[in-house]
C-alpha cells in the first residue's frame, strides 16, 4: 500500500503586481502519495534546500511569452531547489539520488518532466547546490568568462555584488587578476565584499546621491567590464563611465521588477561613442559547460580560494518571508530556505 | 609670388542647444594663400564636395570628451569631403591628387595633419567618395558585417533606412538573401526604399500611432538584426520584437541629438530574456577593412546592383539650410553639397 503523507506548500495567491507582500502567498497543507505512478517517467522529491532568487519575481507576473513560465496562482511556488529522490520511474534518476533543479516549494514533490542534475560531489555543502554550485554558480560563469571576455587588468564593476551571482563574479574577476568594486545597499554586505570576498572597493548605493560621481570616484579611468544586476539609475550612471570597447553582461535588473514599468535609460549613446557591447544572457543556454565549471570550481573551494555566504532561513514557514526579503535587499549572501534535515 | 585667392567660409557662430538653426551659421568671406607653408606637412586643397552627416550635430554642442571634436565657434565648420590637392608639402600626396577625408566647409582649404585618403578609382562620381564610397558607406559595411553578424534568411530591420547609412544597409542584407524591411519619415523616402534600393518592406514612422503594432505587422516572427540609426521610441518598440539571440548594432541615435536630455528607453530587460548582443561602434575602429571593402562595393556599383541615391544642393551658401535639412529629414538620400565643378 502506498504511503500518503502530509505535505506542505507554500501558495500563490493571485498574480502580483508591484512591490510583493507576503501575504500575496500563504501556507497549505495537502497530502501526497510517496510514489510514482508507474510508466510515469517522473520522479518524487523530498526537498531539503530551497533556493530564492530574483528572477521569482517576474514569475509573480501574468506575463505571456516571457523568458519563465509564470506561478500559476493556487499552486505550488515552484523554483530551484536540492532533493533526496524517494521514488523514480525514470531511467536517469534512482531511489536515494541527490539531485539539484526545478522543485516545488513543498516538502515533498512529484516531478513528471524532471529538469534536474544528479549532485556528484557530495563533500561540499548539499545547500550549495542552490547557488555557489547551481543555477547562480553556473550563471556568473557563463556571465563573466563567456559574455564579458575578460582579461587580466580590467577595471570591473559588480551590482548587487553581495548575492549569489555577484559575490562569485567578483572572485572570478580577482582571481584573473582584475580591479574590482561591487554596490551593494547595506553596510554589512559592503563589510562582506570587502573583508570577505576581496573585492578591492565597495561602496552603498544608497549612501550615494550621485552614482555618476560614486564611480567616477572607484573607476578615474572608466570600467572595463560592468555586471549588470540591477538596471535602471545605476545602469545609466554606468554608461557616463564605460571605457572604449568595455562589455555589459546583462544578468538582470532586480531595481525593476516590482516596477509597472521600468524606468528609462538615457545614456545609451555611450554605447556608440565608447563602443561598447551590451549582451542579456540567459544560463539555459550554457549548461553544457556546467561539468567543466564544476571541475573548476570544486576546487577552489576545497583550498579556500573562492568563498561563498549564504544566508540560510529555517522551514518551509519562513519561505514566504524570505523570498519577499530578497526583494528589499534583506539578506546577506545567497538566500536559501532549509525545509529538511539532510 | 604666392596667389592668394577669396575664400568663401561657413562658420558657426556659436554652441547650439536644442534644434540647430540655418542662422547659428553664416557666410564670410576670407582670403587664403594656395600654397603650403614649406616643411609643414600640410596640403592645400580646393573642396569639391562636402558632406552633411548626422554626427555633425553633436560637434554643433561643447561636449568635453566625447568621440569627436566639438566645431569652434568663429571657425569654419568641418567634415567629410572630396577635394583636389593644388599644393603639397605631405609626401604621400601631391598636386592633383583626389582626395576624401576632413575638410573645411570652404572653397580652400589648408589642412596640417591630413586624415585623407587618395581616390583611386575615377570612373564612379567623385562625389560618391562623400556616401557610398567613403565615410557612410565603411560604416554600412563595418556596421553590418562586422557587427551584425549576419546570417542569410535572417529578418533585418532599418530605421532613417535611406540615409547614406540605411540605404547601403539595406541593399547589403537583401544581397545576402535577407528580409529586410526600413522605416523612414516621408514618402519619397519609402517609395525609395521599396523601388530604388529593393527593400523587402518600408513604413513611413511618423504615420504609424504605435510602433510596436508597426513592427509586429512586418516582423510577426520578430527581428534578428535591427541596425539602429534613430535612439529613443524606435528602439523601445524594437527591444519588444527581437528574436532570442538578436543583435542590435547601434551605429548612431538622430531622434536624440537634438534633445537636452535623450528620451529613456525602458525595455532593456529584453536584452535578458532575448539574449540580445547591443553593441554600438564607430567606424574609425575599421578603416584598415577600407581596400576590401571597396575591392567588394565598386565591381557592385558597376553592375549596378548595389544603387545608390544622392541628394545635391548646389553652393557652398546652401550649405548651412542643407546640414539643418538633414535633421528634419528633409533629404531624399545621401545629403551632399556641391562646392566647385570637377
Amino acid at each position: 500500500m502506498p504511503v500518503m503523507v502530509r505535505n506542505k506548500q507554500v501558495i500563490l495567491k493571485d498574480y502580483v503586481s508591484g512591490f510583493p507582500k507576503e501575504t500575496d502567498m500563504y501556507m497549505t497543507k495537502s497530502s501526497i502519495e510517496l510514489q510514482v505512478p508507474k510508466g510515469s517517467n517522473g520522479v518524487l522529491l523530498k526537498n531539503l534546500y530551497l533556493s530564492c532568487d530574483p528572477y521569482m519575481r517576474p514569475r509573480m507576473t501574468n506575463i505571456k511569452g516571457s523568458y519563465v513560465e509564470s506561478f500559476k496562482p493556487g499552486m505550488p511556488i515552484s523554483g530551484y531547489g536540492v532533493a533526496k529522490v524517494l521514488d523514480s520511474e525514470n531511467p536517469e534518476f534512482k531511489k536515494g539520488d541527490l539531485v539539484w533543479g526545478m522543485t516545488g516549494w513543498e516538502e515533498y514533490s512529484l516531478v513528471t518532466a524532471p529538469q534536474l542534475f544528479k549532485i556528484q560531489h557530495t563533500d561540499v555543502p548539499l545547500s550549495y547546490y542552490t547557488g555557489i554550485l547551481g543555477m547562480p554558480g553556473m550563471t556568473a560563469y557563463a556571465g563573466f568568462y563567456e559574455v564579458c571576455s575578460p582579461k587580466q587588468g580590467e577595471c570591473v564593476f559588480i551590482s548587487a555584488a553581495s548575492g549569489a551571482v555577484g559575490q562569485l563574479v567578483g572572485q572570478f574577476a580577482k582571481l584573473l587578476g582584475c580591479y574590482v568594486v561591487g554596490s551593494a545597499g547595506s553596510k554589512d554586505k559592503i563589510d562582506l565584499l570587502k573583508n570577505k570576498f576581496g573585492f578591492d572597493e565597495a561602496f552603498n548605493y544608497k549612501e550615494e546621491p550621485d552614482l555618476n560621481e560614486a564611480l567616477k570616484r572607484y573607476f578615474p579611468e572608466g570600467i572595463d567590464i560592468y555586471f549588470e544586476n540591477v538596471g535602471g539609475k545605476m545602469l545609466d550612471a554606468v554608461l557616463l563611465n564605460m571605457k572604449i570597447h568595455g562589455r555589459i553582461a546583462v544578468c538582470g535588473m532586480i531595481s525593476q521588477y516590482n516596477l509597472d514599468r521600468p524606468e528609462g535609460v538615457h545614456n545609451l549613446m555611450y554605447l556608440v561613442t565608447k563602443r561598447v557591447r551590451m549582451e542579456g544572457f540567459l544560463v539555459r543556454d550554457y549548461y553544457h559547460l556546467y561539468p567543466k565549471f564544476l571541475e573548476m570550481i570544486i576546487p577552489h573551494i576545497k583550498e579556500g580560494k573562492i568563498v561563498y555566504v549564504e544566508d540560510m532561513a529555517e522551514g518551509l514557514e519562513s519561505a514566504p518571508a524570505t523570498l519577499i526579503g530578497l526583494f528589499s535587499g534583506r539578506n546577506v549572501g545567497k538566500q536559501v530556505v532549509a525545509v529538511a534535515p539532510e
